[in-house]
């Protein structure tokens, strides 16, 4: 077997059998197989596609490219949620909590952002001590004893998916639909969760951008996880405006704050946040929605919720009192009066990103403390003069003009559609 | 403009303008885009396909990497011929001096092989002494004498192909006629001939399978030479099985000397040769074919075409004489009567690349006096007992079955046609 041939098949659009998958896979991360190969590969897997079959495939070489977590003295349900990332989405944040005071055991370990979309640990780390890795021992000691733990990595999990990711990244090769599908499936198996709910984002904002190959995506997902016994959800949900009203780690920690102490929060997020949670305890109990919608309210009103979150924070020795600000808040007032029609999710994402709240290369440092907080969102009215945003910076200037350009302000009073579909 | 969004338009199959392909073939040179990102796009490339004008633009691009030789002071028509590459080629041997005696002037680059099919420089360095680098004046002064020089390299010519190269070379990239049309006629281009005949080999043994295949590359790269003004005409020939009776390269070498010694040679690699030297003549002295393969003849018949070959080597610095001999030579007997009905030319190659004859990776040592001396050839008969093929080795071992497996015999007397067309 030699990897030139692997890449004229794949390139003539035939499949590959398992034996070339787990050739290729391991040769990559033992080194014998250079970037350079493996990225024509990737081109030619993104073009080409892959058959479920050679999907999973891929999903089991990768996994097979490092440990298992092994969770079994963990009493409960272990779960896991997993979005394909949209532009303030602080879900996780929200849900960990949840679950775990309706007595599931979240066990998550979580990435940082490159693109724009930010990710969760980088968030986490706005709350200034808290502790993103632990010892194997640790981890599952606090999902035992509070059922929520969140990690940036534990043990050596996939590195064939650390390898390829960052390869993807680079050569235009991040949305192919069996590329994404097993490296989320073969992080999710590896770390032990028998019970799944993937957050499929579809829209402007999100790498898949319509209802169908956010369908195909979740098919494929649920296919790989009953080939390891595993249950998964899968929700498709919009992602034309950020969820939310905040962009940006610590805005997103406090909006996630707010809705866990029972405050006003954004419709959107809520909704997102309440439909996940349901789906796990809908299948769990056996219940009806409206059971399950019942339960989560009281777990928030009752602030069990909180408490869990607290706790979380305490055992991974973070302290929220000491979140910080940034120097500039900046209000934005609108010029036009009429129905916001569109919010610009990824230029917003952009934007924030340019103000220090992301990186543009692997190892940039992160502004905690910058980004945006949305005073309107689609479907709202807004009169000239009326607050749009909040943009809080560090520097000392604030692109006005260009966040201005990503409200879509008209005459037509929009409700965007939220859920698309659940499937299992 | 940056790489992945060029990488990203390439792999939806849109077509790239002419700055984008100028950016990342100067950027590729320059370092500025990794060999990852490269073999990406070349992937995606040689599945998406290029349009004539992308094809144009990217040999453009890969001229202006470099320099292009001037050789305006050498009086009479400048001529090249390339292949693209046939087991047994060593047409090279014997055209440059039959053309030179003729009256042109053949200023020829040549490359080493890597692949199966050996370089024309490769065939060379097995005469001893041979010196396949010289200054760019005694280049120029030895065409000016004697009509004609074959140099490894000369001047800083198209270093983007062979940057370009050598990655598709290790990535599955080799066999995209718009990549091989650019290589081709940019560094032909840069080279200065004004008049070129490209031998496209068809078949088994080539890099295309098909005449129509064969036909596209042609087409694109006439099209390309009319854009830089030169003549340019293909000749589509076929490569089933290994051209002559020879293939290693002092046995290729030998066979070249033994057809401008006037001896009797194979009719493929007489056919071969006289069909292609002939073009030349037709169109520049205006004559028929007849009288064209007449002048031919005559030359070598009247040793002229030897004596400027002798020159050559002498200009060279070589020495035919110690052309080394193989210490062992096998004899292989047919084991079957019949007619000869195909002789598998990629096979017969590998294995003369195994028993020393070629590299298998870059920077390999040749053993020049290894490789194989056919007695039948496609349409002979052959008896029990009768010599099918001769191994010059210098192993121990001889692959005696592989070798026979390469024989198909069987009961149909074929005429394979040889010469399929002529595109101008």
């Amino acid at each position: 077997m030699n990897i030139i041939s692997i890449l004229e098949k794949k390139r003539k659009g035939d499949s590959l059998n398992q034996d070339e998958i787990a050739f290729f896979v391991s040769s990559y991360v033992n080194k014998e197989i250079p970037d350079y190969q493996m990225s024509a590969l990737l081109m030619a897997i993104t073009i080409q596609g892959m058959s479920d079959e050679e999907t999973f495939f891929l999903c089991d070489a990768m996994l097979k490219s490092g440990e298992q977590l092994d969770l079994s003295d963990i009493q409960g349900t272990i779960i896991d949620k997993h979005s394909t990332g949209g532009v303030g989405d602080k879900t996780t944040l929200v849900l960990g909590p949840l679950l775990a005071s309706c007595g599931f055991k979240m066990a998550k370990m979580s990435g940082r952002g490159l693109g724009f979309t930010g990710g969760t640990i980088d968030k986490l780390e706005s709350i200034p001590g808290l502790e993103v890795t632990m010892s194997f021992d640790a981890f599952k000691k606090q999902v035992q004893d509070i059922g929520f733990a969140l990690v940036s990595q534990m043990g050596n999990l996939v590195p064939a998916d650390k390898k390829i990711y960052s390869l993807r990244d680079v050569t235009g090769t991040v949305d192919s639909i069996p590329l994404i599908a097993s490296s989320i499936m073969s992080k999710k198996i590896a770390s032990s969760a028998s019970f799944l709910v993937l957050d499929v984002k579809v829209g402007e904002g999100a790498l898949l951008k319509t209802v169908e190959e956010a369908r195909r995506l979740a098919f494929l997902m649920i296919k790989i996880g009953k080939r390891y016994n595993r249950k998964v959800i899968c929700i498709l949900t919009s992602m034309e405006e950020p969820l939310g009203y905040t962009i940006g780690n610590a805005l997103e920690v406090k909006e996630a704050i707010s809705m866990l102490k029972h405050e006003e929060t954004s419709k959107d997020f809520y909704t997102v946040v309440m439909e996940i949670a349901s789906l796990f305890l809908i299948e769990e109990r056996n219940i009806s929605k409206e059971e399950a919608l019942k339960i989560l309210e009281e777990e928030i009103a009752s602030f069990r919720a909180y408490d869990c979150f607290k706790k979380f924070v305490q055992y991974q020795k973070g302290d929220i009192s000491l979140i910080e600000k940034a120097p500039f808040v900046l209000s934005i007032q609108s010029e036009k009066e009429g129905y916001i029609e569109k919010v610009h999710a990824l230029k917003l994402a952009e934007l924030a990103r340019n103000l220090g709240a992301g990186r543009l290369e692997k190892g940039d440092t992160i502004e905690p403390s910058v980004g945006f907080v949305l005073r309107k969102k689609v479907g709202d009215f807004v009169k000239v003069g009326e607050e749009l945003i909040e943009v809080h910076y560090k520097k000392d200037v604030c692109p006005k003009e260009d966040i201005l350009a990503c409200f879509q302000i008209g005459s037509e009073k929009k409700c965007p559609q939220l859920i698309y579909e659940v499937l299992r």
